[in-house]
């Protein structure tokens, strides 16, 4: 077994170790324990089981190797041994591990040669790393070359660096908000009154959008859930919630200000601004992962931006149809 | 070894198995591996070694057990064993595994006696499961019993009940931001372009703020970090990028609307916006932590109706004293 030369980023290929026991289906329990002994594994808590040509035909844990009175591997073996390439991206080499209830992920060759395998260290990094990385990029700081770990104690103009692109392209994409408020200048002037909801309505649609994003990058790190069936669920729930929103807004501001046609304004606009940021929410991260990009960027100054200029369109549409 | 009879959740006993392989140091390597024969353990990946009295004394992993041809277990052993109680908690047993490199984790009782361990499996589990709950909480959303991978596909009522909640909370906080707005009426009735740029202001104070309470979760959940030293740097930050991001917010009211002293006052406000969303966005999560809550809580309503009104505040005063 050879690893390949040259190694991906976050693939199997950078976690992979070559060093692991392999054995034949017809070869004797007795003999594979026997072979072992004597030899240094990177990885001896699975023995890999692979046909005279080196292709991978099954996998048996070690538990499994010394429990049973069997003869040969081939009684014992896991014959379900779905295995990855070595440019398997890391995050579904953890997933498959933790799907098949696999503690070592053998990595084949496109002919289904057994190469090597990612050991249960190298699974534990992943899965730290993987989440160490969307909260980062959940919140828009850019990965650091030496894993997410390394990046708190970065030196601070380097984790400024990581910082500031991001929000300076939401400064500039927040122009649009900024443009939605100067649209409506009139509005404002004739009743100021209807800009104090203005940061509220911005918030309670941020709020929405972001359970939107987490459910979809949940979503679609899990690959058994249909994506169109969330979709449909999103829609539903970012209803119901703008509704309950909605109805509690409208009957404060109704409370407060004894003006049913504002009420009714910051009602819609909470019904309607709650919807919109739900789907974005859990659209945008879809679409980028659809374009290749990390689910996980799409709840960055896009998303945020679209649902508030949608709120705020929403809330001074409304505003401007029943007021003025 | 007996299992305590009754488990917290998310602790060490709740992912424990018992039967795990043993031996004593001065056990004959040979005679270790011939006992492992015939019997299954539900995690013999590792062995655990024990005084006579069963006080966990270190721990050999299979790799090294059979590669060695030493005469007895305490010449291979790994006495750097540091072990769990069953109450432990899971994210630490995680930590704690990919700290030291072992792949199992032993847990002991109060007197260091092994009581089981917690097998690859479980920490893979574990390190999912603190990934996907991560992601809930910092939107704010509720947990579900069954764990945050069974929430994707629960009742609608019951995601929409789980979503809810903090929601309704974030709504009755955002008055403080609508009384903010109150507060400054008269600033708005006597020059309404200062109402424009109030959603840009809370996006961006709300953006600052999501990227230091990453940092701040990812930092708790490192056990070797300083929060003290990560606090400074945070102020640091958050200074550093408010000026950056004041200048260009500052400069682009100058270009578009002439004004000087309403350029100074976004500039300003973006500024110092943005110091206090990093700092508030960094210590409230390490404050939820103090008092025994999750950190990813801490960037619930509370953080962002804080940083939110803080901007405002900020932004209104600086416009009072300047302009008006």
């Amino acid at each position: 077994m050879t690893a390949p030369d040259f190694c991906l980023a976050d693939t199997a290929c950078e976690h992979m170790v070559a060093d692991v026991p392999t054995a034949r289906p017809e070869t004797p329990v007795a003999q594979v324990i026997a072979a072992l002994r004597g030899q240094h594994f990177a990885c001896a808590d699975t023995i890999f089981v692979t046909d005279a040509g080196g292709a991978l035909q099954g996998i048996v844990r070690i538990n499994d190797l010394f429990a049973n009175g069997a003869a040969c591997i081939a009684e014992i073996m896991e014959p379900e041994h779905e295995a990855v390439t070595a440019d398997a991206d890391q995050e579904a080499i953890a997933q498959l591990a933790i799907r098949l209830n696999m503690i070592a992920v053998p990595v084949v060759d496109d002919a289904g040669h057994l190469i090597g395998a990612v050991p249960p260290e190298a699974l534990f990094r992943i899965l730290r790393e993987e989440h160490m990385e969307d909260l980062q990029r959940l919140a828009g700081i850019g990965a650091h070359e030496a894993g997410p770990e390394a990046a708190l104690d970065a030196p601070l103009r380097d984790r400024f660096a990581r910082r500031l692109p991001w929000l300076v392209f939401g400064l500039a994409a927040s122009t649009i908000v900024t443009l939605v408020m100067i649209r409506f200048e009139e509005a404002l002037q004739a009743n100021v009154t209807v800009a104090f909801f203005v940061p509220a309505l911005v918030y309670i649609a941020g709020a929405i959008g972001a359970q939107a994003v987490s459910v979809s990058v949940r979503g679609l790190s899990t690959q058994d859930v249909s994506i169109a069936a969330l979709l449909r669920d999103e829609m539903a729930i970012g209803l119901a919630i703008g509704a309950a929103l909605g109805l509690l807004a409208g009957g404060g501001v109704l409370a407060v200000f004894g003006d049913a046609l504002l009420a009714l304004a910051v009602g819609i606009a909470v019904l309607a601004g709650g919807a919109v940021s739900a789907v974005v929410g859990f659209a945008l991260p879809w679409a980028f992962k659809r374009l290749g990009s990390d689910p996980a960027m799409g709840s960055g100054p896009v998303c945020t931006v679209i649902q508030d200029a949608a709120s705020l369109l929403i809330y001074f549409g409304v505003v401007s149809a029943l007021i003025l």
